[in-house]
Order: C-alpha cells, then structure tokens, then sequence
C-alpha cells in the first residue's frame, strides 16, 4: 500500500519505519519542519519530505495523521486530499468525528496502543493497533495495514477508546508517577532508587502474569494498621503524599 | 556455612533452595506445622523438619528468621539457641532490636529485598540483600553468606530499612492497586485488560531505564485541563477513583 504521514513525531517515526521494513512504500512525509521530515525519509527508500499540506497530486493510498492531539483539526482544515483517499488519526482520546469535514474521504482511526520515544527501539509486532472506521471497506482496509506491522488488531469504537485511555492514565501516566514518589522518598534520605528495581519488575511480571487483584500485597491488603500509622506519620510534613498514602491504602482495603 | 530455618513459607522456600544449589548445608527447617518444613526439606540434602524450637543441640551456625513480622517476638521467646551462633530476621520493616533478648548470640538482618510466591521461580542472582548486624565481625559473616546466593548486597540500617519498605509500598503495593484500578475500569465497560499489557510494561521499562521523572507522559504533565476534567466526569460515580485521580493529576502538576 502507499501511505502518507502527516506528522514527522516519535509516532511517524516507529510507524514510518515499521512499515518500511514491510516493505510498504511511504509516499510522503509532512512536517511543519522540513527538517523533521527529511530525517524520517533518511530512513526510508524513495520518500519525499513536504512541509505543505497540498496532497492533491499525491498517489498515496491512506494518509495517516500523527501530529498532536490539538493540531489534528488545524492540520485537517488546511490539507487538500486526493478525492476518496483514505485519512486516519492515530489519537487515542480524539474520537473519529473530528475527520468528519473531510467528506470527499474515507476515514478512520489507525490508533497504536503503545508508548513512543525516538531514543529507544520498539517492536511494533506486540502492540495492539486500535481500529476504527465509518464503512467495513475502510475497515478491512486498515486491518489489512495493520496486519503488516502488528499481530493484535483490535476494533474499538470512539468510546471505547475513551474508557482505554482512562484506563492506561491510571495503569502508565499514575503508576510511572508513584516510581517518581518513590525515588523522590529514597533520595531524600540518601538512598539509591536503583535497589527497588528488581522488586518493581516482579511485582508488574506478577500483576501481569497472575492478575494484580490476586498479586496485592502490603499493609494495607493485610489491613496492617499499626504499619499503616507508622508509614503516615513518616509522611506528616508531606501532606499530597499523606493523602496519596491514605486514599490508596483506603481503596485497597475496599476492592481488595 | 551450616545454616538452619525458622519458618517455612515463601521466603524459606526460595532462600533455602538457593542456598542449597550453592552447596550451603540447611542443618534444619523448623515450622509450627512439621509438613511445611518436610516439604522444604524434601528439596535439600540432608535437611531435619522440626517442630519445636530447641536448637541447643544444633550445630547450626547461622539462624535466619523467615515466620511473618508479627511472629518474630513470639518466635525468639520461645527459642532456644547455641551460645554464640548468629540469629538473623528476614524483615524489611522489624527493626534489629526485637533481637535484642537473644542475648548469647550475634544478631542481625538478612532481608531480601523482593516479593515471593511458592509458585513463581526466581533468580536470587540479582536479589539485593540487606544487611544489618550488630558488630562487625557478624557483618562481615553476613555478607560472605549474601554472596553465596546473590550478587547484590547493600548495606541498610534498621531506619533506612523503614524508608526503604515505605518507598516499596509506594513502588510496588499502590502500582500494582493501580493495575487492579485500571482493570475494573475496563471490564465494567466490557474491555480486556491484556490489551494494556504491552503499554503497561514498556511504561516501567522506559522508567527503569531513563528515569521515572523524565518518563512522565499523559494528561496531568501536559496539563491537559480539558481531557482532565473529561477524565473526572467519566469518574463522577466513584468518589474514591475520582479523588485517586485528582490526587495524582495534582501531585504530577507539582512535582514534575
């Protein structure tokens, strides 16, 4: 298939590249920065950097948009699309109405459940590419590139993915934030986080393997209150992580 | 070194069995209930279950304390030790006072710093061990018979013990609740939570590897009010989860 990516971020880049190596042909790459685009199309065989949103003579098949969640209807409102091409987000939390204006297109959603920096390497073969679509052509269509890349496709519609989205803020953005408590209470007192490291991958190898309701371990699931009152008073002079202390230990105790 | 257990459960289980494939002799494994101790012994060489705590007779040189925290006090009036032998807990949160009674022997602390299930193997090898000890020749002993099951030993007195186990209740107890949080917000909508798994385990990789701080992604960092206050609506009917959220969001706004 013949793909162009609008949007030369961390997405563009693990995308652009994956497909690349399945030998999918990307048409174009566009950039506000023209820099942005011609360091992915470095990377690719026979790709033209663009920093226009002029797509009207372009014989890409699918244009697929990977710029920020807030630029996508800015983006959308000023490109120009050969007539009846297909366009795509890749936003988890935009639902696929804001595509609606394009009505000479197909569209749809082609959202990759995954977390993305340019420094480090990923293999998209694990993570589950989110579909979704306004026509079943359209939708086989995308299942079909997806498959290129990835072996879990799943089929959510926009609420969904709203719900998947809350969820990953509790089970990533939440869970990374008690690792930055954690290191900030360790170095406090002088301590080196690095020696939490094995006993964090076990718990996550645990929750993952057995389940994290089953996998719970700690003073509050044994409603341990004498060490409970002992970890607050150490927090007293900290009042968010007194709170932060206090609700989870509560709801542990309650869905535990 | 000859070494005896008291107690019988996940800590004995994974200690004892390291110990023995590097050639230590576990003299014998004490348990309230002799078939936990038969069961331990059955995987070692040459290994006595007990069930009383008469250890005059023994030619154990080193005891190491595995029953749970709240049954160490009851465990070492009951016990009976040669003169001069070592007696070691195994507790991240007793301090190495609640030996102080055993006044014939050398004291201390032999803590594994990990989670252990009898039904998940592990690789001691990269445990670290933290060790305690009232004087220096004891501690010096202590880390020899560390460095015989594992290549991390870390020297922690009893107060930094307490910080430790309070940044572990936020590392692992409150992270693993989390997963349990964001895996009842996906089955009430009729999601499965394996979708997440991949995300979930690049999230603490990247954090691992780079730094939690410098890892934070997601809505609060971004201080994204609007699809913060989406997030909130979506909670309205779960004070508890509404609240963990704003907690978090809050204390993400600050400290990042």
């Amino acid at each position: 298939m013949k793909i162009s990516f609008i949007g030369a971020g961390n997405v563009a880049w693990h995308m652009a590249k994956a497909f690349g190596v399945s030998n999918q042909q990307i048409v174009e790459v566009y950039s506000r920065n023209i820099k942005n685009a011609d360091l992915i199309c470095s990377k690719l065989y026979n790709s033209l950097p663009k920093d226009d949103l002029d797509f009207s003579k372009s014989n890409a098949e699918i244009f697929i948009i990977t710029v920020s969640d807030d630029a996508i209807e800015e983006v959308i409102g000023d490109a120009v699309f050969p007539a009846n091409s297909i366009v795509v987000h890749t936003s988890g939390t935009k639902s696929i109405g804001v595509l609606d204006n394009l009505t000479d297109c197909r569209t749809g959603v082609f959202y990759p459940l995954q977390t993305f920096s340019k420094s480090k390497p990923i293999n998209f073969k694990s993570i589950p590419i989110c579909i979704e679509a306004n026509d079943e052509e359209t939708e086989q269509v995308l299942e079909k590139l997806a498959f290129k890349i990835c072996e879990n496709v799943c089929f959510y519609n926009s609420n969904d993915r709203k719900v998947l989205h809350l969820a990953a803020v509790f089970a990533c953005n939440f869970t990374n934030h008690l690792l930055t408590l954690s290191k900030q209470i360790l170095e406090k007192e002088g301590l080196e986080f690095s020696v939490l490291k094995p006993l964090i991958e076990e718990t996550i190898d645990k929750a993952m393997i057995n389940d994290p309701e089953k996998s719970q371990t700690g003073p509050a699931v044994r409603n341990d209150q004498k060490t409970i009152s002992e970890h607050l008073k150490m927090l007293r002079k900290d009042e968010i992580l007194e709170n932060i202390y206090s609700i989870m230990t509560q709801s542990i105790l309650e869905r535990n």
